[in-house]
């Protein structure tokens, strides 16, 4: 969990299984998620006795000699639970922070803290984790013994990782800092 | 759609919202899904009356010079129809070569075809997308007027993209071909 920072919201909302993108923050068997105030999402799960989040991180694409064994390394948590919305306010505060901080470590120390009408114009959620399982995939490709004779195809992983750009500075307002390590 | 592999399925089982990773190929209005006969995952979005599948790309961090208006730019499509098995042998197979070829373009010609029994091995699934709705959220921070004139803090945009790193071959069976393009 700690190496992601979206997950996918399962919901019930008019009876109809809905799933939205959302960032998250884990604390222990926690994870706050946020959103507007009147946020349809996070009203539903709440109001919902159940609901579903699921993180997946893929790490590369397997290939192997036959169609069929193709696949994919990848890590996975689907975490079942039950959702709330935080009223306290040190609560809601140290939770949009500890998001903040779960997407750009230490970003929290670069930027102005959030005033309390901003904490106001926001919702934050609780989902309690309750039971999860892990998914894992890892190594080279399965085959049938007889296509490890074929010659034609390769086969092996292609790994796959998530890198950072060039960054593109905001042009408006007074000259900016070195951008933070 | 066309730019992603791995979509999220949200479905009801047992009366809990539940969401699972799979990956998929788009083909018009249908989405393909698959997995072993058995998988309870696509037995449950067939039996349901209504599903739903997420899919989404990050493309980058968007820093603000207030933590409250951090964001992420990104491109999310989320889609709502029904689920139901393909029984149609032709229709399956096809489905099965598209999603190799979604994930890895040109691979159903660079490895040995499924056979009648590796197809029967495995479940298709047909999602109908009924009604869809995409969210892209592009460019630079959103600021509060006061904060431009802050100077303590860096604001920007860090781009996020995936790479392919080195293509790591199976070491097993016979020597391989070189890495097909």
């Amino acid at each position: 969990l700690d190496d992601a920072f979206v997950c996918h919201l399962g919901f019930l909302r008019d009876g109809q299984p809905t799933v939205l993108p959302t960032l998250y923050a884990r604390d222990g068997d926690v994870r706050y998620l946020h959103g507007a105030p009147a946020n349809a999402a996070l009203r539903s799960a709440e109001a919902a006795t159940a609901a579903c989040v699921a993180v997946t991180l893929v790490d590369g694409l397997v290939l192997a000699r036959s169609a069929f064994h193709h696949s994919v390394n990848y890590r996975s948590v689907v975490a079942f639970g039950t959702a709330g919305e935080v009223t306290d306010f040190a609560e809601q505060e140290r939770a949009l922070l500890a998001i903040v901080d779960y997407v750009v470590p230490g970003r929290p120390r670069d930027s102005r803290p959030p005033s309390p009408e901003e904490l106001r114009a926001t919702r934050v959620t609780r989902f309690e984790i309750e039971e999860a399982s892990a998914k894992v995939r890892t190594g080279g490709p399965n085959e049938e013994p007889a296509d490890l004779e074929l010659t034609s195809f390769w086969a092996g992983v292609l790994p796959l990782r998530v890198v950072l750009g060039t960054p593109v500075p905001d042009e408006r307002g007074r000259p900016l800092p070195p951008v933070p390590a």
